[in-house]
């Protein structure tokens, strides 16, 4: 099953309700005012159309970790679809994909928002399912719910909210000025839901979206997370560092997808990547070696030990020390996949802490400094190799970051014909290659 | 109480979600695309800029009818943030003030999203805050929960929603990219709210907005209605017909503000009138007639008496025929002042059927057929006399029915120096004449 990716890269841009990845703000090229500021993504999305991305790509949260906010930029962060509506104004070929939780929203209100965003954009969104890592302490909750629940009421929100698209027929408006009909009510019923945690009659107050349904993104990678974006994803954005492990993953979600009657070729895995891009390798190095001096390298250590639930303060031991092995590691509640990915790197290489913290100074995701060939190399590499079906670019800063990549490394990607010179559909889904999403009550 | 308004008249536009009211879109000028083309709403904003307009106002419910939809355009509807939100970037003076009900959403996602969208507009969003008519069947109850417990809920919902807007300073976001602070801790707080139906921690994942809370609209005419406007209403729209009735409920709520400590000048009372304007009274009046001819007279007739609570089937009943006086009404839960304005109508005037139609053939609000001076005749009249601060217009049809007005009844107004000839404000509560809302944690 490792079947090496058809067709050309596909390539997504990761973005931060704040503009930039954790410290960065620091770096003298970004804008700070960017949290409140939409034309600097504005500038951006242009730049990404400029170099044909696919889309952008809003990641998202609903709380505010206070003890986190003197010197992070995670929070505040812009509501997704307020920044997506906007930029399908100013934007005329992008995907626009919007982060929104099933566990702390309501799929009616979810269906409509994002169907209004597709008819908005011309057929361009994209909804990336998540369960949320945190936020049930503003949400009238104790506690985050668990797991297994979580994923649960994901599936069971997904139901809901695609069977909420599929209550009118794409065809079910006449707007027949003549007769005065408006719709017709045989292509309009209602959904009728009664699960574990919905009751939803429907229909949606909102036409069919013009893609059928917006693009299904998602990102949880633990073994329910595999199996919500095997039955559901069609873009993925992963954490992955090895390709070995790249490759693996990609098999397993196209195998399952493969077990449940899906076709695997509709899921485009695009593992995160961050690319310091230079002319030569020393220039990519010194951009680096700048960034690197405006991260807060305890703060990404603490971090890190958290995420990986390593029970070790890393931000107290010497750089140099070995990280050590943990024996017992506590279960974790979100971030599953990330914590796996830690742990086993830490059992496989027996870092010191520096080798640690510039292993995963970007969350996990790997940091590509050099050039255009030599990025462009191991994107090749990877695509070939059958471990992604593209990238998601998380760019270490804006807008010199977004520049230099799309300036150096498409054109690069483009000579070697993996990746396209213009934009070839006129929706989301077309730019993707897949299939406009048939309605299950209407042909 | 009866104070006459002070300074000029405010005008709000009123927007539904498929472009025009009811059955206009009939109407030869009116492009039936509009449920899906943006293009539409662009274009009508700018006609509304270029007029001087304070906002632009989307109502919004969360429910479609499906035995109303064969001939009626109240679905689909887009959902009002994501059209405001691309407002936003194609307007530059223009309120935008979007519907969402405290009955069917969750606080901590308003208040980010309404945050997103001040900032995204340089503080030009409005929230109209709404208990909702229907929707129970879209949100896992089993009916539309009651009066009583819709505004226990808004008015806990509305404590939310700008408690967690004042969890930041106005000046917390510190961005000192020499020391690396990104946030003042001193300047963030939670808000540990609990209470009878939300436990909510805060703080908020956005910034402040730029006007402090985002300007407060409100609809509800009923007793509840009244006081949650007096308490929390900054712009009112209602429905009133009658001069002595608009002089009194607007004398009440002032008078209500007045008791809580509330300055009644921030209350901005402006009533639906629907004009059709002609450069002559024939003109006027032809206009009307070819809009009449695209009514459905039964469609309203049902809709009239299902509003009032008439148990009579006004439609089956001859056209010259006296509407008869209920003599028992059944309670209603939604809707409570608009049934007790037809009623009161039915009581006061003995109409026939079809005075009652011509009467409220656009849901109970005054229709205005006349020349300029005669539209401006009437609003200097209801403005001079108390009446109200201003006047939520209803297009009859779009664009040549905003244009119509825009070209025709504004000059008139500004001639008169009743209506302003620049926008003089930068945020929407500027151009209201509101102060910025001061925060009740920071100075």
């Amino acid at each position: 099953m490792s079947q090496p990716a058809t067709g050309q890269i596909k390539l997504n841009a990761y973005m931060s309700g704040s503009g930039v990845q954790g410290d960065s703000w620091r770096h003298p090229e970004v804008d700070v005012d960017a949290y409140r500021n939409f034309e600097r993504y504005r500038d951006i999305a242009a730049a990404l159309e400029r170099g044909r991305f696919h889309s952008i790509f809003f990641y998202d949260n609903v709380y505010a970790d206070i003890d986190a906010l003197p010197f992070h930029t995670i929070s505040p962060r812009w509501d997704p679809l307020v920044l997506l509506s906007a930029l399908a104004v100013t934007t005329r070929h992008l995907g626009l994909i919007g982060t929104t939780s099933t566990t702390y929203s309501e799929p009616y209100n979810v269906a409509r928002r994002f169907a209004s965003l597709d008819h908005l954009s011309g057929g361009r969104a994209g909804w990336n399912v998540v369960t949320s890592t945190a936020g049930g302490e503003n949400f009238n909750l104790d506690a985050h719910p668990d797991h297994a629940e979580r994923y649960r009421r994901a599936h069971e929100f997904f139901d809901v909210v695609t069977g909420l698209w599929d209550t009118w027929a794409d065809d079910a408006v006449v707007a027949d000025k003549a007769t005065g009909q408006w719709v017709d009510r045989a292509k309009v019923r209602t959904l009728d839901h009664a699960g574990e945690f919905f009751r939803v009659r429907g229909p949606l107050n909102a036409a069919r979206p013009p893609q059928g349904w917006p693009v299904i993104a998602q990102a949880g990678s633990s073994e329910s997370g595999k199996d919500l974006a095997a039955r559901v994803g069609e873009v993925l954005f992963t954490a992955e560092t090895e390709l070995e492990h790249a490759q693996a993953f990609r098999a397993d979600v196209r195998a399952r997808a493969d077990r449940i009657g899906r076709n695997p070729n509709h899921i485009n895995i695009l593992p995160g990547v961050s690319p310091i891009v230079g002319r030569t390798q020393a220039e990519a190095e010194d951009k680096y070696g700048e960034l690197l001096r405006y991260r807060d390298r305890n703060a990404t250590l603490q971090a890190l030990a958290a995420y990986a639930s390593l029970g070790v303060d890393l931000a107290g031991l010497p750089l140099d020390a070995l990280v050590p092995l943990p024996d017992k590691v506590a279960e974790t509640n979100s971030h599953k996949s990330r914590q796996a990915l830690i742990l086993d790197y830490i059992r496989k290489h027996r870092p010191t802490v520096a080798q640690l913290y510039s292993r995963f100074t970007i969350g996990g995701h790997r940091i590509l400094v050099g050039t255009p060939e030599s990025i462009a190399d191991d994107f090749e590499h990877w695509f070939t190799n059958g471990a992604s079906d593209g990238f998601t670019i998380m760019f270490p800063s804006a807008p010199g970051g977004v520049n230099d990549f799309v300036d150096l490394v498409v054109p690069e990607l483009q000579r070697r014909r993996l990746f396209r010179t213009e934009y070839t559909g006129r929706t989301f889904r077309e730019n993707l290659g897949l299939p406009h999403r048939p309605n299950r009550h209407f042909v």
